[in-house]
């Protein structure tokens, strides 16, 4: 099982995934191949992955006629735990003793949890398709629907409190399957990114009254000049506070804190809005790598009126250097301003 | 002038340097040239940086005899100010009036602030050599000394209350020229990623009683498990809850909160260590692209006795994906254990 650390000065974690990495020739340098011989996400090879948590297709009696699939990752990050395991690790303490001053200086600075989670692949289409922009409309939509179930499927569980949905498109982006899929990552706490969000939300909404997300997404429509795109339910813009070139936000309109209380015809516009922007973003940057992510109230946390669940798109156009590793800050070379005019205009 | 930003949500701050990409050719993939026809940074080039703010060599009376030299950024991410603005920034508060509701909101969601700061470039050789590694024991020595001087040079200029040393070697960790250099960046306020660190290590001081970087350099020296090197005055491990696969650590052993109170003594030590490191690092890896960063204390705030001056090296073998980026949680595929005892066992 993977080992979850802590930091003991920036309290950040990290999972060491020791099962997943061998001797140090790894990671030297080898020549990319092109042609994958064999696809284990294309229909017909689904004996390379394991069974199915969920399929979607035009006809429910037939399995092998699936459009989308669900599956667990055959190499996760994080696992359900072995038989007999407490399933409850956030409970306890770290698994040193604290007796007196040494030893309790000795299990801050060596805090560990096993790494108890969950980690499904969403396999978005069963011909060998790479980008979300290939899809189908019922192929999007159905990515969309999984997503959704897969989260209902696991409230409750106490290795799965905060779902996070992502996608990595590209070697760029660190993905290492050509065909178009997306990962579901539950976490047994919310990560400090999201937990931050979800704070800083609420102090606005106490500050101003309103809720930061739809302040912003109406502003932003009435100033129209980082607009991308909107549907009936939905609105794309690039961030006042990009920290990406390019990054593109997409909001519901309707205030819903919760992603997997979502209903079909908002699943549905999120699905087409996205796979429009993607489009935008191939046409104008050529086919570049891209990240997406789902953010949404872990399931510990009350739905609320100050926080929206959103997606964010991030094309993978520039490196994050030193300067961004080491401070937390961003340096975007292109004003969002500007990338809203190039993404807004084609299509 | 560059322009700061901040997310209304999470508080990050964002440098948006509209002046340094145009249009969106600019991040389609490019044949990369393998030969750059002149070099800058080589001696006999001098005229195609600007004038030197301050070099070091065998002999203080020839300047053209130069074996590290620091020139300002000639494409900085932060300026000083335009004659007749105002040095201190930080003091004031965003540009939008504050009357009522509305422009409180829009306030909030929208706050800038003008991008001072100051951005310097150390060559650190007059040759055209790389890596750090390939540094002689003078050149390396001298750059620790330019970093030392140059905060020092800064120390009470309003623009510059937190420096940043970082190098970024190899495309893979952003670094856009060949010839061996390094960057200061000053910031006009310590980074988020920064002042979590010195209060995290302030809380760990209040709490045990004990100078975390202390107790973790002693117990690290007395395990030896992520041992990777030592010298009389440094030590360098890969540290428990390494963030990145073959990250490493260099901390002075003796308590000092401020690099640029550093004796000539440990600089050499510093910066003979690190060297070290790298050649250890480029051993088992194959060269790989990385980043090293020096943390110290900002001018703002009072030498101490919880945090220290340290180095972490980062090689840039595996990529930051999807999960890394919207968790802020990091995935590690190779123990620390494990990188110690290759890295310690080379050399």
């Amino acid at each position: 099982m993977p080992e979850i650390r802590q930091d003991p000065i920036s309290g950040r974690w990290v999972i060491i995934a020791g099962n997943r990495a061998g001797r140090p020739e790894e990671f030297r340098r080898a020549p990319v191949s092109r042609v994958e011989i064999s696809c284990p996400f294309c229909r017909g090879h689904e004996d390379q992955s394991p069974p199915s948590l969920a399929w979607y297709g035009p006809d429910r009696g037939s399995p092998e006629r699936w459009e989308v699939r669900v599956v667990p990752n055959k190499y996760p990050a994080l696992t359900g735990p072995a038989p007999g395991e407490s399933h409850s690790p956030w409970h306890g303490e770290s698994r040193h003793s604290v007796n007196d001053r040494d030893s309790a200086i000795e299990a801050a600075l060596f805090k560990t949890l096993p790494g108890l989670g969950r980690h499904e692949v969403v396999i978005e289409s069963p011909a060998h398709v790479a980008s979300f922009s290939e899809l189908s409309d019922d192929q999007a939509f159905w990515t969309f629907c999984a997503y959704r179930d897969r989260l209902l499927a696991h409230r409750g569980d106490p290795c799965a409190v905060s779902p996070m949905v992502f996608k990595n498109f590209g070697p760029e982006a660190g993905a290492s399957l050509v065909h178009a899929h997306s990962q579901i990552l539950f976490l047994p706490q919310g990560p400090q990114t999201l937990v931050e969000e979800i704070d800083g939300a609420e102090r606005f909404r106490q500050r101003h009254g309103e809720c930061v997300f739809c302040a912003m997404t109406a502003r932003e429509a009435e100033l129209g000049v980082r607009m991308v795109a909107r549907n009936e339910r939905f609105v794309a813009f690039c961030p006042f506070a990009s920290q990406f070139a390019y990054e593109t936000w997409i909001l519901p309109r309707g205030h819903n804190s919760r992603f997997e209380e979502a209903t079909d015809a908002e699943l549905q516009d999120a699905a087409l809005l996205l796979r429009q922007v993607i489009r935008r973003l191939e046409t104008v940057l050529d086919q570049p790598a891209y990240n997406y992510f789902l953010h949404t109230t872990p399931f510990d946390r009350q739905a609320n009126d100050h926080y929206h669940w959103h997606i964010e798109i991030f094309p993978r156009v520039s490196k994050a250097a030193g300067f961004e590793w080491s401070t937390g800050w961003r340096l975007n070379a292109v004003p969002p301003e500007r990338a809203a005019e190039f993404l807004s205009r084609v299509y």
